[in-house]
């Protein structure tokens, strides 16, 4: 970035979060002025349909429709992206970067597949890319793995980070609301989209589980290296069962360093009543970072929402505009390994199932022989009667099985014996329970 | 810092945090000369008792009795200070900056006290000074305020920044510990000094909230502008009052920007069972920031111990040394105006008293006179026969007394009057009662 006494500021995408962080680089520009040590002006913005925009925008930026051009622009020295997005946000910060133009994105989609790349060439460039934003809204993970716990070599990120399926799973766990209702309330609240499979199938929230592991590793994770679940399959009476076990359900995003590689998932897990991350409710985030020196600490706060994300990226605007960026690469440091990743079969975890089973005698014998085949052995059965066995022909029973810690491909294995096999009527759910409580205590509840 | 292949350290100080910090430097100089992008070469220490340490530090550092000297030698570039305490480590790490060194330390005390001075030391001599471990151990609180949430005005700052303390009230709570035995235990696992005045008089944590308010609010706190109570009056039997109220207390340090003034405070507080910082047990530290875009984030983790004391230390030497310290000066910004402090008199709180009173009649008569001529609001009353009563001539029994919300000034005039009248025979405890809970609801449990 040239060291002129203005900073020129190109902004991309005037949304919600593009809206907030407009507003205030007009009405606080003294005092970001102050802060940043100088001025910053917003030179252009780049808007889908500039004519609903012109009345906001009027005459104190140039306003676009070609995000590319503002990229370019020789009057621009920052540009913040917030179009979101794989393309064209992915292609309009490259052109940024080649154009030696610092970057802010909160684009977890582009950090998350092209990062590495990105970085390299910001480096190559000598620009700051920056990106609190892309991952838990205003919680300060990214600069804080970056910077104040880099002395630690990181064993673990536990993460709640997506507002939208936290929320749906907090109303099914304290109101009894069935996944729809959930849904349906969510997307009322404009937590979730009309087309919701990003966040309830965990795309969303592996793209920053990826972002967080290569910074946390200082290795490449690509999205598609995290193991994921959806929380369709979760029923209230999941969330019951497992308050009875002493445990609560949240979609837990995990990224574990072990012995024999990197343990990547995104899945509804059972957690421990008592585990910090068990008190997370609504759209709240949180982030439990393991360090080898530090122990663990754990951020919370707001996930999503303008305020939230427009905190992180005018922080960012005021790193890279106070020469911060010198020191991002080093920051920012390159793929040190490629990472060797953990099967998810070689997992080692107890497991929480809830069956439709026959209600008819000789069925449980028969599943114990399922499970002991394997070298999979029962904690805990539950035995209660169907809800729906009312109104069915056959009398038939759910049963909720927990079973001790065992090899993730092993409990797979039973599964298919008991989905061939006619004492199940149905493999309702299959859930993996974390946490320090080990499964004798609770099964002795 | 000159820009040499080499950086060469200086450490004062080898007692806990310094032999860890010591320890990781050697045993890790690989990978800390990756994360620097240079090497790091410790070059002395200064040590009080160099006979004890000849053997550790052997030959891979000068060790030396006078840590002045270290802090002025040609071939130190970056000085840690873990001495401790005002004298001489203020003198140390001024003499450092004038040297063109930069300087990380974790010393609360001067920081609070000399904090400003230094940070333009530091500034003049374009040098970084770095102080994260100074409060919240392993908490990346100080990097989140200069960077993160730097685009946020702040409008709270809620911390338990006091493991001793902190550790002693989760004692006397969940164990009904008295406070005697909570601090033999505290002094016994080594949690609390020989003298443990620092510490249970709130003084530590005035030290702390002056750094944290500094940056906070972008002005210059002394520690002796922090109204500070410590925590000798409780009794375990107050943690059970508290707990049938709703609440629970803790040793909390507030911060907080007013229309008329910034308020700060340390003292023993009821806060909301509820509140995220009821949860917060033992030796635990915990930091909960408000700003006008983001909302509330928490930072909690170990606030103590070499590890994560270490982890800090460490991370604002990779910090310095990767060159950010051009960055610093912006980020640890100067005092943008004098602060305007709300005078306690004027903080607006209820109150929680136990009182010991004569067991007769016309007594709770009077004592409401006495509220209600402040026009001071009682919110709830529970009498219950005094402990001690047993053995004690006149028969007595103890109240515990909850107002709503008043003006603190109104709530010294009407225990200055309880105090003379004979219808009180004892002012136990008064503490002040904060959170999201109005007591008309905990009057009504």
């Amino acid at each position: 970035m040239t060291e002129r006494a203005e900073v020129g500021v190109g902004l991309l995408g005037l949304g919600v979060v593009g809206g907030r962080v407009f507003d205030e680089l007009r009405r606080n520009a003294e005092s970001f002025a102050h802060r940043a040590g100088r001025q910053l002006s917003l030179r252009a913005v780049a808007v889908r349909n500039p004519e609903r925009r012109r009345e906001l925008v009027g005459g104190c930026a140039a306003l676009l429709t070609d995000p590319l051009e503002v990229c370019t622009r020789d009057d621009v020295d920052v540009v913040i992206e917030l179009i979101g997005g794989e393309s064209p946000a992915a292609d309009c910060i490259a052109a940024a970067l080649r154009a030696g133009k610092s970057v802010v994105t909160a684009n977890k989609e582009v950090m998350a597949k092209h990062g590495p790349r990105l970085l390299e060439l910001a480096r190559d460039h000598g620009v700051g890319l920056r990106y609190e934003a892309s991952v838990g809204g205003g919680i300060p993970i990214i600069g804080v793995l970056q910077r104040e716990l880099r002395a630690n070599e990181v064993r673990c990120v536990r993460a709640i980070i997506n507002g939208t399926t936290n929320y749906m799973i907090s109303e099914m766990s304290q109101r009894g609301a069935s996944y729809q209702e959930a849904l349906a309330q969510a997307q009322q609240l404009g937590y979730a989209e009309a087309d919701p499979t990003n966040d309830v199938e965990g795309i969303d929230a592996a793209y920053k589980l990826a972002i967080l592991a290569s910074l946390a590793f200082h290795t490449r994770i690509e999205p598609q290296q995290v193991h994921r679940e959806g929380i369709r399959s979760l029923s209230a009476r999941d969330f019951q069962h497992a308050a009875n076990l002493g445990y609560t359900i949240r979609m837990l995003a995990t990224a574990r360093r072990t012995e024999r590689g990197i343990d990547l998932r995104v899945h509804p897990t059972l957690i421990p009543a008592h585990d910090p991350m068990a008190r997370i409710d609504g759209v709240l985030n949180a982030v439990a970072v393991e360090g080898d020196l530090l122990g663990t600490v754990v951020l919370e706060g707001p996930g999503a929402g303008a305020g939230a994300t427009a905190s992180a990226v005018l922080a960012d605007l005021l790193d890279v505009v106070g020469a911060a960026s010198s020191a991002a690469p080093r920051a920012q440091s390159p793929a040190e390994r490629t990472p060797q990743l953990l099967p998810l079969a070689e997992v080692c975890l107890p497991t929480y199932l809830r069956l439709a089973v026959p209600d008819r005698a000789g069925v449980l014998a028969e599943l114990g022989r399922a499970f002991a085949a394997e070298g999979v052995s029962i904690a805990s059965v539950l035995q209660v009667p169907q809800p729906e066995a009312a109104n069915s022909e056959l009398p038939a029973a759910e049963l909720i099985i927990t079973t001790h810690a065992g090899p993730d491909g092993a409990m797979d294995r039973v599964l298919s014996a008991l989905a061939d096999s006619d004492s199940v009527l149905e493999v309702g759910v299959r859930l993996r329970i974390e946490g320090d409580q080990n499964l004798e205590t609770v099964g002795a509840r």
